[in-house]
């Protein structure tokens, strides 16, 4: 197997035939009474909870998808005793196989952009001894409000420790239309702005599947918007949330996609981690649980590889 | 005092004569050696060295400034042992009276943005009970590249608090002329645009001062936008960064403030934090590490009341 991010994406969704990531949002108050028992009402006690929840989910889903993610504010909010089961949760992740794409949406600019680059994608300097990164996340969410000062330390740093970036060019949101279809000086929305931008970077860090790495995340609730974005940055790889608990569908999502059906992975959490809350609640049993985490899994496959199958010619798998 | 925090900081800029907040950005190879002693090559040894080297500062700075701003990449840069010590900068900043700004440009949408919201303004649910927020901070600032959903949540918790706000509208970087000055439909820009949703906030928080805890973020280097978006949120506190090492002086900022010399507080880290260096190295001991954050802060304050005094007949203080 290639030791490059963007093949190894590409080779896992080939042999799982899923584009799908699973997203590990763990809502304290859907987590199943089994993961909370003996927790007690403290920080501790609901990272605790979280760390068994996401333990579940990962062995219920490593051999399904081909990555993982963590919204870090379901973690990050319970101070620092989130934040350390947001680093067991990544670990274990790796540990199964899975790429794991910190969805934390980081930005700032110079040094403080290089801090967070570097936190979640490289080695730290403490008192001239490298460490390994705290998060050692694959793949890490940046949000581009700045520009481009904004986005590029994420780029360099991603481009020598071989990992990855999504910046956010197209939210899901409605209210996203506001700021990011403005028009810049060149008369181009701001998302397509960005979308140049970034297909700049896949000139030398395209793998051999034909994508790269430093990619965009790309909203699967505005499907016209999807193509021309898709079509402004051909050969990089796509985040796309909206699938599921936001509205859109399979049909939704091919826009996403390069003709091979490979450049896009779509994320769903709800839909897949309290897919069980529509059958039963939260008494439900570890092995229960983890079926329904398999067959939220399964549907969702079904339905974007069934929409790949009928919309693409050239799928690669 | 009043209990509103945008009366509170309005009352301690008066008693100080300083809007100024220090920037409390760790760098750990800047930090004196004599707060690293014993820190080992770890990021417990690092947590260790940044939560005294911060003691030190807010010693120094408490009597002469209303607020200190953390800047939460570099503590995030050492996993759970940095939050940790985040928390407890926190949490010694306001124990000495200080107004805590949580520099974390935090984003997203829904309940993701309220986690984060909670996190940081508010008391958080485990296990239906109410612990308070591990960060409490008073202010939290926000990236808004989401729109008006990314930006809501934050308000909406920030008003059932008493807490604040700065969404950033203008940032000190060149390249944020890109995006920041692109034209929304309604042919105003994006910075404007945010201003004026920011401005509304203001009709029912806006505290004796004159002034809103939901405010924005500035930057000083760009004096004439500055000017328009200071006259598009005119109740609105703003944050400005880009005094000092980003190249803004006194006379630069005056247009970030309101006729009275209210309405804006400008930041400066390297400047103060670092300003030892100028003088001397590391080597340097606490007693005149402390006596050369006072004087930074001392002609910082000097620089920026001449400049307000020259310029503002109407200066309330």
């Amino acid at each position: 197997m290639s030791n490059n991010l963007a093949d190894r994406l590409s080779e896992r969704i080939k042999e799982t035939r899923a584009p799908i990531v699973v997203g590990l949002d763990p809502r304290l108050n859907q987590i199943p009474l089994v993961y909370r028992e003996g927790c007690d009402q403290s920080f501790a006690g609901a990272a605790e909870a979280i760390v068994r929840f996401n333990r579940a989910v990962i062995d219920a889903a490593c051999e399904l998808v081909p990555a993982v993610k963590p919204q870090i504010a379901f973690y990050e909010q319970f101070g620092h005793e989130g934040i350390r089961v947001f680093e067991e949760t990544v670990a274990y992740a790796k540990e199964k196989g899975l790429i794991v794409i910190a969805d934390a949406k980081r930005n700032d600019i110079g040094s403080t952009a290089r801090a967070y680059a570097t936190a979640y994608l490289s080695d730290i300097d403490v008192f001239g001894k490298k460490l390994p990164s705290p998060y050692a996340a694959d793949f890490l969410t940046v949000s581009p409000y700045e520009g481009a000062e904004g986005i590029e330390p994420f780029f360099g740093t991603a481009r020598d420790t071989n990992k990855g970036v999504f910046v956010l060019v197209k939210t899901s949101n409605p209210g996203s239309l506001m700021l990011q279809t403005a028009r810049c000086d060149n008369s181009k929305t701001v998302a397509v702005t960005l979308a140049e931008l970034i297909d700049k970077q896949a000139d030398d860090t395209v793998g051999e599947c034909g994508y790269s790495a430093i990619g965009a995340v790309v909203g699967a609730t505005y499907p016209q918007e999807a193509l021309t974005l898709r079509a402004a940055m051909p050969r990089s790889w796509l985040l796309v949330p909206g699938y599921g608990a936001q509205g859109a569908n399979g049909a939704d999502i091919v826009a996403s996609f390069g003709a091979d059906g490979l450049g896009a992975v779509v994320n769903s959490s709800r839909g897949i981690i309290f897919a069980y809350e529509k059958e039963t609640d939260a008494t439900i049993d570890d092995a229960a649980y983890k079926t329904s985490v398999r067959k939220a899994i399964e549907a969702m496959r079904e339905d974007i590889y069934e929409a790949l199958k009928q919309n693409l010619p050239g799928l690669a798998y």
